[in-house]
């Protein structure tokens, strides 16, 4: 596994996301799960480097999932773990590290309790897992998370994946968060490129964005730009933004505070 | 690269998707283009089997460009086409795929109509194209998307990507598009997971799965499921569709035509 270097030579933790569902390739469900976990894993101080959206496909998974696994920190997956038999994330991890698949007690006691004489046998299923793992606290419902090593295997449902990761807070190594400001302007980023070139060449410790918009102002089309930048340096980050609005306004730009 | 087929042996027409930004990754943006993408591509008759979100980073960007073109009949990229230092995209398939990034002179001649005496050569930038590639028409903007060959590179603006693949459509060989229905219930997923496990037995062409909720209602949490069945074959579809409402509906499960 590359331990990724920062520019200051600090050591940054990274992470892959496997994102598993037919229903986010067909465009039927719009993924929300992505810029929750890249948020929180900001806060973290780890960086989420890479996703990939894989079908409902044992070898499709563990494809992925091994691979991500050989460059990253950290790998997290969402999706597939419920009781129907389109949920196999469980086999296609083992089965790509492995690993035979068991019942973990704990979790099929929880299942117990939460479902009494109701546990059947697909219901069970949720009680599988990869051995030698780790459950992962759900507070929503009755199947927990899987944690093995340094791979989280979470629920696809937005709300029940935020109570799993809110159990893993403050408990993963990572360095420090990446903060970030941004401005807005309104102006063509293409008239400020070189600008912002500069700013980026002076500050190779930060990581400079430029994200376009066209908005329609009455009968008007106005365009601007918001410019973020990130750095997990707190002085740089600051060094860089001011030296930003500074440029902008050096230009006849009037550089706004946050986003527009 | 593979061909892919259906369980009836029909070819099935594949693509693959590289999400390209920073702004994804770290949790600022939400990413809209996979959804809008993939449903366009089920009306052309085309699956999208994998995405991957990379980077603004020459390297990753070309890596998961070859690997899905080793795999899929088309890719598409979106993002990272614009004027900025942060838009590499062009350089980095050019790289990957072994072309030198040429100016191409239609979009420098677009641009130039667009700019006039404002073409600096920062907005420039906006006519490279890896040597070979053909222009997609950018109804929007003044910056062209980009063909080639099978690979299509689009912008990450949602409204300007959704431009570029109108003209795009029908435009595309694929096979027959993918039809879906929806059946909704209120119970839980792991309640009928023995039969929708059936259904899909029964009706191997059909892919059937099986998306959970809960939700407030009043202050109890009412649980239910979507079950979405795809085919491209409209007969399947519809058998399948009607073996599994009459399957919920004998198990005393009312069966709701449509999403819940």
């Amino acid at each position: 596994m590359a331990q990724a270097q920062g520019g200051s030579g600090e050591r940054v933790w990274t992470a892959g996301l496997v994102i598993i569902g037919d229903e986010i390739l067909s465009g039927r469900t719009q993924d929300q799960n992505l810029a929750f976990l890249a948020r929180w894993l900001n806060l973290q101080g780890i960086r989420l480097r890479k996703a990939e959206v894989v079908a409902d496909d044992v070898a499709a998974i563990g494809r992925a999932v091994t691979s991500l696994l050989d460059a990253h920190d950290y790998v997290f997956t969402t999706g597939g773990i419920g009781p129907t038999h389109d949920d196999v994330t469980v086999e296609a991890v083992a089965a790509a590290l492995g690993l035979p698949v068991v019942i973990h007690p704990e979790a099929e006691a929880r299942l117990r309790a939460h479902y009494g004489d109701r546990l059947t046998p697909a219901r069970l299923r949720m009680a599988r897992v990869p051995q030698g793992a780790e459950l992962i606290e759900n507070p929503e419902t009755g199947a927990p998370g899987i944690r093995l090593g340094r791979l989280f295997i979470l629920a696809g449902v937005p709300r029940i994946m935020q109570g799993m990761l809110a159990g893993l807070d403050g408990r993963l190594e990572g360095g420090r968060p990446v903060a970030s400001t941004t401005t807005g302007a309104w102006c063509p980023e293409s008239s400020v490129a070189d600008l912002l070139a500069r700013i980026q060449e002076g500050f190779p410790e930060v990581q400079v964005g430029s994200y376009p918009f066209w908005r329609q102002r009455g009968d008007q089309l106005a365009v601007g730009a918001n410019f973020v930048i990130r750095a997990a340096d707190e002085a740089q980050l600051q060094a860089a933004t001011q030296a930003l609005r500074r440029a902008l306004a050096a230009c006849g730009i009037e550089p706004v505070e946050g986003e527009l």
